[in-house]
């Protein structure tokens, strides 16, 4: 008996040691995001060659993550929702490494566009969009560590409002290659650029699927909001 | 020993049930890449709604296996290589289902191409490249089938030529574009096209990346071709 508890409490450590870098590792690719959108706007090459330095550590946690999960699973055979969370923490990671290869692309493309004339408003719609997709990614970390499906409805809800900023972007940016077919290089630059921000917003979305799963146990994957939500309040 | 011979008999029957439906996914998928470039460059509106349609199917097939996944892991508890399938089966199919979306996306520009103006080799370069990343699908399908990590690497290093390719496509639509603006608009859709055939190419990198994992159990992504091929080496 008391061997028994003793390994339910290792165990039950050894899943919050799991949650604890899943969140460490959202936050870094949260200042990721963070940290290649200021580069872009305020045309600092520094900050934007730092973030695709830092691109290895995001790799680096997803490999470490995977593993710890694979050994959990090996040794411990967790069933029902200990498997479930096993199991959505490997997809989680996926999506997060992903969201960190579209911030080293910003970033790219920051660096990129600092060798181009610069626009008055410094992209003042990729930040604003930037912006919405890292409180995407952020409010989806929080549901997962609290477990809290409701919340990651609404962060799901806010993928709708960034493909509509997202397509504004777009529309402008086309509107503008048409007028002065001499920023059409640029234009595609921002263009590239908005698309790996819009992606980001999917990623958490992802993410958000994921949580729905782990805490229900229903996969909400590919039915849309509406469905999602009654999955939610079943 | 009787009953642990018929347990056994019957796990294996599960896993070799698992990996068929996973190949069966993978031709579904394959299928649908090769119908949206076909309906792209042959102008053809009722495939490419075909290919939309048929996008749930791949959908589907995503949600059922990882859930037969989860439950074989649950039940049956693998250890070592098994678990590594099951694992490696959960992350294979999350990229096919990306590969189908992507199929979708070129299935929908199709349609947006065939309001506009048609050049004479009908997006020839397009389906070029299609063809080239349909090819890696196949062939990655077909390492996992047969577990083979020397055909694997042969498959990762395709993506080399691929982004190549692209390149090459992505240059001659700038240029078209900046000689006549008119055509903006077309040579942003072929750019978009040619980007999702690009992706597919990167999922197709990915899965095997996964066999390697499966068979050697070694992580070789993030690290390059050259230390890869080492990995599968040593």
């Amino acid at each position: 008996m008391e061997r028994r508890h003793h390994i339910s409490q290792q165990f039950d450590a050894e899943l919050e040691d799991v949650r604890n870098r899943v969140l460490s590792m959202g936050g870094l690719v949260e200042q990721q995001i963070i940290q290649a959108i200021t580069a872009l706007s305020e045309g600092d090459a520094k900050l934007a060659e730092l973030v695709i330095d830092n691109d290895i550590k995001v790799n680096t946690a997803e490999v470490a993550i995977d593993e710890e999960c694979t050994h959990i699973i090996a040794r411990r055979q967790p069933a029902a929702s200990d498997l479930r969370l096993m199991i959505a923490v490997i997809k989680t990671i996926t999506d997060l490494e992903r969201i960190g290869d579209q911030a080293e692309r910003i970033a790219r493309m920051g660096l990129r566009l600092m060798e181009k004339e610069r626009p008055k408003n410094n992209y003042g719609e990729l930040r604003h969009l930037g912006e919405l997709v890292a409180a995407m990614v952020h409010d989806a970390l929080d549901a997962f560590a609290r477990m809290d499906i409701d919340a990651a409805i609404e962060v799901a809800k806010q993928d709708l409002k960034v493909d509509q900023e997202y397509d504004g972007v777009m529309r402008q940016a086309l509107t503008f290659m048409m007028e002065d077919p001499r920023s059409i290089s640029r234009m595609l630059d921002v263009m590239w650029t908005a698309r790996a921000i819009e992606r980001i917003g999917d990623h958490a979305k992802n993410i958000c699927e994921y949580i729905i799963y782990l805490v229900k146990g229903k996969d909400v994957r590919h039915i849309g909001l509406e469905k999602m939500e009654k999955a939610v309040k079943s």
